[in-house]
């Protein structure tokens, strides 16, 4: 088994500046300069992993390359795209969209190097280079909409990979798996009425985007009942996780009979994460990416890419990051020093609360009609 | 109103070093150094917010000093107090107990600063130099016990601060109301067969100790009835907890009938800590501090001290802070920033398998006797 | 003797962001996102060692306020003040006028609150509430220009200070000694054509502003004469920096009989900082200001305000500053733990090219004539 | 022209806690926690901005492998070595051997990492697998003594390289050339009564270790005349440097007649470092290169490989240290954006104090003897 592996040092410099978490300091609100909750900490640790436990020998290391415009486009308004570049050229930078998503000057060149780095993930699956890939890129993507980005996200880095693999391809069935803790909005407005790629997002209910990811959001016209939704009560840990796997993600995979699979994979539902407040561990995660990996194998030869997009916490990301690599790559796991602390933590397991939500989304997956 | 407020620069130079949030970095083990999730950071900045909002000139200022050795042998074996005083000259320092728990050269003196600032509190309130007082300690205490340390404590400074009390003013019946997210496994273990002290303690259901903080904890000997814990399900936001505050620990005030309320005042509860799943905000927090004070002003002349516990996240725990500080001093509210983001999360309000935990606390009420 | 004191704790917030030095970072030009030189850091670690130590106990707190558009115009233009004011207002903030002088949201009323900070020392020590003050404020001041902040300086904070007290207290004859180790061109500009206002400033040969600082900038018009520039070899230790004060700056306020001497006192000219290659250390910062406060005691009743300037390495400031101030205060020194690092260093002691330098300067004093 | 690279982000995992510079942090000396000076930081950005600029194309990558006992023994003792590998077992690591030389737990690993790094590097050349090399290692090695480290250093990297070397590859003359800012004590005092092993170091005239590297350390016995030293005064600039290398080493090699040049590559000497108060820039750093190169070229068949050493500015010396790969890359450069900056301080020419001093070291030169 071959694992590609996208990771490059420039992610490290995107830059989010002195932000208070979400919000620009300023001394009249309160707001003393710090960091911004998205910052390189997190990644740049995953990545050094990655390194200093060996996995990195047993990987396929991918280059990854500027999106270029034409690739950008292909998610994206031609507006959002100039006013990234224009800001980029800004000796202060520029935001995304909302506000809380800031970028440096020269900003606009690493989002595109993120575009792009899972642009040749999705492309070294499909070739066949590699069994399947892991590109651990930033800014992460899956918030930004076709007209502005949000959410920390510039650009769509899925959604523009996913296209550009329609194209290169002819890729016709597309499943995107989503368990950043947070909804996948953008992804799911970008094929919200394409019957041919489903979009399953399984997060915590209603975090962000605030009053997103309902249950009843579905997909629109032809794409109705292609978007699911899994909005899991706060404080869900790997039992309520994994029962929704194994109770509505691989089933609801098993019904589309995807051609390539997808993953947005944040880890902002671990155990310890500030923006959420689930309670997923590493072994959960491995087991996630197993079950997931299962069912690609039976359904799709396999093929999977996945994207690295949220998870906040420095000290315990890592962990998470590696055990889904490890499982990819099918490597022995290398042993998490904190599964004392958050495995043991109360009601890890499946809760009736969580199972309940789970039935009612169990009851969406009819919806998807087998290819 | 007069509030007291205990703060020292000194608190911020607890060090806690190089570790990965609760363990020692080690290559070996994949942990890069980074820092302690118990940090200097959250507190200054919990501080420094009280300067910037004008908040400090309305707080009488209550200078902290060291507690002595007699005062730590109130709470602690002569043995305890020698290790902590015999590692605090090593070059490196040491560990309170736990090897989670580390502190550097000197730290003990920090250590005795932080009990002697909760001990000044206390007097002060009852003195009645001011109505009640806030000691924002660093390095914290609830976890501590007799013969070692534990949990980022060195010293359990209310256990200290309480002896003192009772040795100084002859207070008789003390509560202590511990809304630390983690079990005050600490100060229940102090007064287990004292009927003279209630303990109450809210938390998330089995985080820290591991399995620590059951309803069915309950105080030993003269002292059962006197210990009450409430193991809130992780995901439990300000409805939960308010619901506690109302249901449960008012209630039992009521029915102890204290002459003096301490509170172990951590934040860990919040909304984006990473160390425990809760959602409560600063608005809940304002709210719980006023029904705790109206139950003082009530029974026991609004005699309340707080002392400084956990809370782990910079950016969003000074909001918190300030809250219940504001509310102790009646002062109008600064308004807290991260309201639209922590507010909105979706179930914040009490979730039925919260109330059914509640039902079960709430039956144990009728062990307190009243006095 | 009493020394008044002035700090803020919002004067650490001034938010020079995630600056490379004194460069905005850009990937595209090799610059990874770090911090500014000019960061909260060392002067939060002066004042908290100022606690630390206890000398707090031995000052007098004077509390800042902000600077009126009234008094900031005393020294800049209004469209200086205006640019500041409505750059303030953006969320990315703004820069002083030269692109290496970030300041954040809301900066202008934290810059507000320095001048005003070193107004009030100012006035304090005009009023004789104390024997004289100083003011460790941030961002510094002495690059300001009329026309434009630079340097890390918004406003300029002494000239300021400096005009206010001539109209409040009708001061006459006014000496700025500005030690910091870069050239005080902003107070040299502001007062270059006064005679009743002699600049002196001792500095490392052309670092600061690139081409400014020379022997020969003398002052013009009516002040020709009135400014002195003493720029001292690079590599010049405590030897140097005491034979420039007893032959050069002693020397000039005898002749020129000042009313009031304010110290634009910044530390770069410490032995550790990264912006200069000096080698003054604690115990040479106190000898200078001793020999400084014998001066003014003969010259004009010992009345010396200070306004802290730059500085820049976070490990060995804070014992400079400490050693000024307790020289100020004439308090016992606490010892400086460095001093062996630094007070070792080979050619501390005056060398023969710099003695030969001052050897120049002198030669300008004649040019001073006496009141 | 091949030339080798080493790092491993291993090497930013050595822990040098959180000391306050080189001294532990105490709150009783006034010694707030903070970071060591020898941190990750440096070093990774040099990595980083190899990889941001594209020169990592252009390098053969060398994995480093740990140095095995037996090669450690090459320049330690036994001892030395024992209680490296007991203190790093110990949860709070320990230290190379003079009280600010802290390694974490684990961190011998590291150490051998360091000095295999080095090894490799050497061996490289010497097989001719690259034309020369460059091994950006972490922790430094140049003051480490035979039986104890010292100056942030645990193992003499350089020295074992070189005896593993003449084992390996029976070189016979090496010429070592250390230009970090503080004297190469450590590799001079291993090769002191060794003819066949030229040292040179050029250094800020008595910095560290303090009353180290005088114009009259010589070497003892048969070695007499094979150590050289150029104790330049502070304040140097590119002129000085390049004229030391022109006027006295360049020279010195050619008298000499080296198999082999290694360089102790450290970059304290540039014009922003906290730990000395020399002024070369990136430029000079370049033309150092290029003129060792030419004369290694003349020599030796080009056949140099460097170890790194100090360098303490995370701001500046990321450029100084890309020039020196560079020039050993005969690659392009890339432009140094602090050019304006550093290129342009006052007295960066040579000086005549400082020509004074290279005359004295010239006079030195006919000790060595033509092999
Ligand atoms: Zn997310
Ligand atoms: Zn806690
Ligand atoms: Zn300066
Ligand atoms: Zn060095």
């Amino acid at each position: 088994m071959a694992t590609g592996y996208v990771y490059h040092e420039l992610y490290a410099w995107h830059d989010t500046g002195s932000f208070v978490g979400m919000l620009p300091a300023d001394p009249r609100l309160g707001l003393q300069p710090f960091q911004h909750f998205e910052n390189a900490e997190t990644k740049r640790r995953i990545h050094e992993l990655i390194v200093a436990t060996g996995l990195i020998d047993r990987l396929v290391r991918i280059g990854p390359r500027k999106a270029t415009d034409e690739e950008i486009l292909l998610a994206h308004t031609e507006d959002h795209l100039r006013r990234m570049v224009e800001q980029s050229e800004q000796d202060r930078g520029g935001d995304a969209g909302d506000g809380g998503s800031p970028f440096g000057k020269g900003g606009v060149e690493i989002a595109r190097l993120a575009a792009g780095g899972v642009i040749e993930a999705v492309q070294a699956v499909l070739d066949g280079t590699v069994d399947n890939a892991y590109a651990l890129v930033r800014p992460p993507g899956h918030h930004a909409l076709r007209e502005h980005g949000m959410g920390f996200c510039m650009f769509a880095n899925l959604v523009i990979a996913a296209k550009a693999a329609r194209r290169s391809h002819g890729v016709e069935r597309i499943a995107v798996v989503d368990w950043d803790v947070h909804h996948g909005n953008g992804t799911q407005a970008a094929f919200a009425d394409d019957p041919a790629t489903l979009t399953i997002s399984v997060h915590q209910d209603r975090v962000f985007p605030p009053d997103s990811g309902h249950l009843h959001e579905r997909g629109t016209g032809a794409g109705a009942g292609y978007a699911l939704n899994i909005p899991l009560p706060p404080g869900t840990g790997n039992g309520g996780y994994l029962e929704a796997m194994r109770r509505v993600i691989v089933p609801a995979l098993h019904r589309f009979r995807p051609d390539l699979i997808l993953v947005a994979s944040g880890y902002d539902a671990n155990a310890a994460d500030p923006l959420a407040r689930q309670m997923v561990t590493s072994a959960g995660y491995r087991e996630l990416t197993g079950l997931l990996l299962e069912a690609a194998a039976e359904l799709c030869g396999g093929r999977v890419a996945m994207s690295h997009e949220g998870g906040y916490n420095p000290v315990y990301v890592p962990f998470c990051g590696l055990a889904v690599i490890e499982a990819m790559a099918g490597v022995e796991p290398f042993p998490d020093p904190f599964e004392p602390n958050f495995g043991g933590m109360g009601q890890q397991e499946l809760q009736p609360h969580q199972a309940a939500l789970l039935d009612r989304a169990v009851g969406l997956l009819a919806d998807i009609h087998p290819a």
